[in-house]
């Protein structure tokens, strides 16, 4: 009965759905501005709504940021099953491949991590934390294809995860800049890096 | 003798320390709040200086950017020279090396850069422009060192001139958040993507 409204409307959904939207673009102000240089003000103008209603949602501009980063891991749990089971490189370029469809995403994710690499941004614990758990994570998944045979380069695992995540950032600034093919690009590095076996 | 002031101090001189003082500062305030979340009166502040003086120097916030931007290239006019003499590698590790000691204009480019990534910010042509020219002049170099022998890879220079400059933005990057060693993860990348010769 495509008429009858979903069991979950009601007062919750709506509040999930305007937290959604108030995350949606907090991430576009971000990507433009900056975390530092944006503002509560600025996106509850953006959404028409009073700045007291977005704040009855997220008290502070911190607890948006916590929000808006934390949208990116709760959307791909399940890249080490497909790691193990196409191969590290697979996966990775398939990621650079979505995200050729979330533009302004991986945007504000370049432009807050830049920022927050000084070690007194709000979100520099995240980072680093962020980039720990990545390396240690495809530190994991390249060793795996090296016992493999899927990868012949015997570096350290976990060194080359940190190079391929490194990369990878640059690869993506690059892209967002003058469109260079962030697939193509990743595709030669990591066959440089990691010197897969087909 | 010590003792006589050098002969260029007047008020050419005191103009010429003072815009570099406010490049200077407006390069860290940049480099913690971006271009778009840092701002004239803030610089001004920091200097201790009333923005009607800062503004004799820099009447616009975007004539002080271009200003900031222009450091970098007058800093380093010879990396081609180097890059004949010495090659191609050893060449960039050098500049590698040489950013440890400048790590708030290194933040304040990486900060930049990433929001100068969207079309309708003020560095935005500056940023196409300078990927351009450094993967034109990288790729130059990277031919010259391919045709001696010292570089092995068979790849096209340009090609290869624009993975650099990605990876090694990504690498400089990683090391402002956690330290990570940058000369010693450019040299994998590097030898991983050209395969010198020695």
């Amino acid at each position: 009965m495509p008429d009858t409204p979903p069991a979950r409307r009601g007062p919750y959904a709506k509040t999930a759905e305007r937290r959604l939207e108030i995350i949606r673009t907090a991430t576009a102000v971000f990507a433009s501005y900056g975390y530092r240089g944006g503002s509560l003000r600025q996106i509850a103008a953006q959404l028409g709504l009073p700045l007291t209603t977005l704040m009855h949602h997220f008290p502070t501009k911190s607890a948006l940021l916590e929000a808006v980063l934390d949208q990116e891991d709760a959307a791909d749990p399940d890249a080490e099953g497909r790691a193990r089971h196409d191969g590290f490189m697979p996966m990775v370029l398939g990621i650079v491949e979505r995200n050729l469809g979330r533009r302004e995403l991986v945007r504000m994710f370049s432009v807050v991590s830049a920022e927050a690499t000084a070690p007194d941004h709000e979100a520099h614990e995240w980072l680093l934390r962020r980039y720990a758990a990545v390396t240690v994570d495809y530190g994991r998944m390249i060793a795996f294809d090296q016992a493999e045979g899927r990868i012949r380069s015997r570096r350290d695992p976990v060194q080359l995860a940190g190079l391929v995540v490194s990369a990878w950032e640059g690869v993506q600034i690059r892209w967002l800049a003058d469109g260079t093919d962030p697939v193509a690009a990743m595709r030669t590095l990591l066959a440089a890096l990691l010197d897969p076996a087909d």
